[in-house]
């Protein structure tokens, strides 16, 4: 053996604290607002969130400490590994270096874990024991079923009709891990059933599946069920920078310095944040990167939507966040990258794309899926949809640096294996697959519902 | 973090050799034996085999070097942690230390890899460049396609119909690797089309895949077509044994001497070699220690099936093996551990039993999946449906440690995970799985076909 391709942390050398982005970005962040227009108080979510978690939301304390019951349930896959693509570079003869942070490596196969256990922790702590969630493709509805089982909390998870009648496997995980997965929008809720009484065959969206997880939540009436997101919120963006932190220790350990170019996909964010946040605050501090978020042509949320204040879900039950928002009734065309196909964008990763902190590129799905064929047959592992986008964007700099003659380093967050997706990759193979591009015409359409809300700052 | 989950190994210190039992076991071992009853020497078997796989099959060598470019292959997911199981200790209250090390690492999902990237290596070096073979539930026709893809091998996989029918999901791995996967039998074989032709509607078996792959690797006109095994064979076990050596380094580095109890589940009995056979090298030598080989009471061939020479598959196209046999014509009810429903053993493994080094265990499959499913709750990982033969075997004996009040340390291997197999949970949280016994008057029926064959030396 000459060359180590996996670089492993012990958990002893696990970060202890997770980074808080907000106590570094430049310029002023805009606080959520209420239906009258104004700033919220923390109180204001506390129907919706447990107030530790609220704290957490609106905190700008650098470091935060990783509670130690969250550490010992992150133990059972962390520290992931970090890969040095030694294949992947020769099949592209690439002077490039390219690592990925392998997140597929968590048994429900993605970076949503990281955020999960401690979400879920966190409820806990406060007297919660059940947690209401909506879910797109279905990796964050098991995410978050595992996390419960692991706590002995019961876990509802709101499924999109279409996913859940295309993927009847990942309600079966959410199911083996004690989770309840019902599709939406359903009879359950107020929000459902008035979906239902007007579009009866609705294939359902995420805006929908949070209105309906929010109410469920918001309306129990033992008041010990509290909802839970998977992306978007601060929070969230803060449990994954452990990802960015294991990867910048990683690098140190085999010599690298910092990477020339940080790669993630993003949908509401998270696995972005996860692991670009860390490496951003080396660049407000002047070390120079290219920090790339990658999006699909057909959901452009970064690359064509407006920096705009908008409601996360369909049933405007969610404060109003500044974003990059595409309209939240946006329903996106039917591409395989479920967990991509989100009206919105954390408001932490719109703010650092605003600051030109972040590129924002958009690829179409079958420059992805051939990226995600060739890694799967050199690298081995077959990536979810999401991951292709970050694959392929990584691939055009490979190529960049070869074109240019210069040894850059590439860093690129592989956020789930494709085990549950391989629907897609059959249709690729066949021919079935195109790709969307967002018409003109739909997007002014879209966003049009934008205008009503008050300006962010810029 | 007061305690570690899991033990890693760096790639450096994965073993640099496997290790061949046939060196250790006491006894005489059963030579293969051809068409007129006689054994056969290497050459009848080059038409199906390279050679330098089959001077690996017939070696007495004790160690053997794995070739560079195999450890490269290898290091994609090896070593492979190993992880104390402290979760599951405690919810069972026991005393016993439990380990497991974690085969479903692999790209593919399970421990066949380790083998598949070694043939492909050995008949790619012998100028072979395309692989027949069979595959049950999928996991070795997954694996072989892997492996195939990463040296840029062809490779063909005979699916047994009910499964190519239930998880079509495999077959898209495998094409997504580049391999071709088609429904077993097939009119593209004479065995196929005999088959197809007495039987119509059958749901097809591993013994007539095997016919099928034998066949249409030896009648391949270029000549450089070759047919690959996932288990049963002696450089099949020889290629997993780096499953064993890596736990020992791995037990080694927490302080921890042999373990008191190894445990797999055996199916053709690949991944039960793999883990123990290394272990088995220190009982020979006098070490105190239970290995035990778990199968399903609905095909149990240790358990039940006489020690007896017989053939790999239905159309009688492999040599007779001295082995286990329920008898080549034994078609096993629809359990959903597709990996254990063979009719044969390794012979190997066979004469381990025979020679009193391990301790066969059947058990029926709601034990199991109830197994799987504390396992999954509190591990946090959904095991494959054999692989929780292994766990319900496990808990057993943590169970009578906790009788007995004694420190038990109880290795077993985590084969593979459940992601492709959740339908067999779902069945199982819907109480429509029952056990499956097999009768004295059906074992009479199969086993009768034995009686043909010349007697193994006991």
């Amino acid at each position: 053996m000459t060359k180590s391709k996996k670089i492993f942390l012990s958990e002893k050398e696990m970060p202890k604290q997770w980074y808080n982005i907000a106590a570094d970005l430049p310029g002023t962040l805009n606080p959520p607002l209420g239906p009258d227009g104004q700033p919220i108080g923390p109180e204001a979510l506390a129907p919706v969130f447990p107030m530790n978690l609220i704290e957490q939301e609106v905190s700008t304390q650098r470091w935060i400490d990783i509670p130690e019951k969250v550490m010992e349930m992150l133990s059972i896959w962390r520290p992931s590994p970090l890969v040095r693509a030694y294949a992947l570079e020769e099949a592209l003869g690439t002077p490039a270096r390219i690592y990925y942070k392998n997140e597929s490596v968590s048994p429900a196969g993605s970076h949503k874990p990281n955020t999960a256990v401690a979400q879920a922790y966190y409820n806990k702590e406060f007297g919660i024991n059940k947690l209401c969630t909506e879910t797109g493709a279905g990796q964050w509805g098991s995410a978050l079923s595992f996390a419960c089982s692991l706590l002995d909390m019961e876990c509802k998870v709101f499924m999109v009709r279409v996913s859940f009648d295309q993927k009847p496997f990942r309600k079966m995980m959410m199911q083996t891990w004690g989770g309840t997965c019902i599709a939406s929008p359903s009879t359950e809720t107020q929000a459902g059933r008035d979906v239902l009484a007007q579009y009866p065959d609705t294939p359902g969206s995420l805006g929908i599946a949070i209105s309906e997880a929010v109410e469920a939540a918001v309306t129990d009436p033992t008041g010990q069920t509290r909802y839970s997101l998977g992306s978007v919120l601060n929070h969230v963006m803060l449990h994954q920078t452990i990802i960015g932190l294991e990867a910048k220790k990683q690098l140190k350990k085999v010599g690298e310095k910092l990477p020339d170019i940080v790669i993630a996909c993003a949908g509401g964010g998270s696995n972005f944040a996860g692991l670009s946040f860390p490496f951003i605050q080396d660049k407000i501090h002047g070390a120079e990167m290219e920090v790339i978020a990658v999006e699909p042509h057909s959901c452009p949320t970064l690359t064509k939507a407006p920096f705009a204040y908008d409601h996360g879900d369909i049933a405007k039950m969610t404060p109003l966040l500044a974003m990059n928002s595409l309209g939240h009734g946006f329903i996106p065309p039917p591409i395989h990258a479920g967990g991509l196909r989100y009206h919105g964008m954390s408001p932490l990763v719109s703010h650092a794309v605003k600051e030109g902190l972040v590129t924002p590129e958009a690829i179409h799905q079958l420059e992805c899926y051939e990226a995600g064929m060739l890694f799967a047959r050199t690298e081995g592992i077959i990536p979810a949809p999401e991951t292709t986008h970050a694959i392929a964007s990584t691939i055009r700099q490979a190529r960049k640096a070869k074109d240019e003659g210069k040894e850059k380093v590439i860093l690129f967050n592989f956020s789930g294996h494709g085990f549950m997706d391989l629907v897609g990759y059959d249709k690729y193979l066949n021919g079935e697959l195109r790709n969307h591009e967002l018409g003109d015409a739909e997007f002014k359409e879209f966003t049009e519902v934008l205008k009503q809300y008050p300006s962010p700052i810029l």
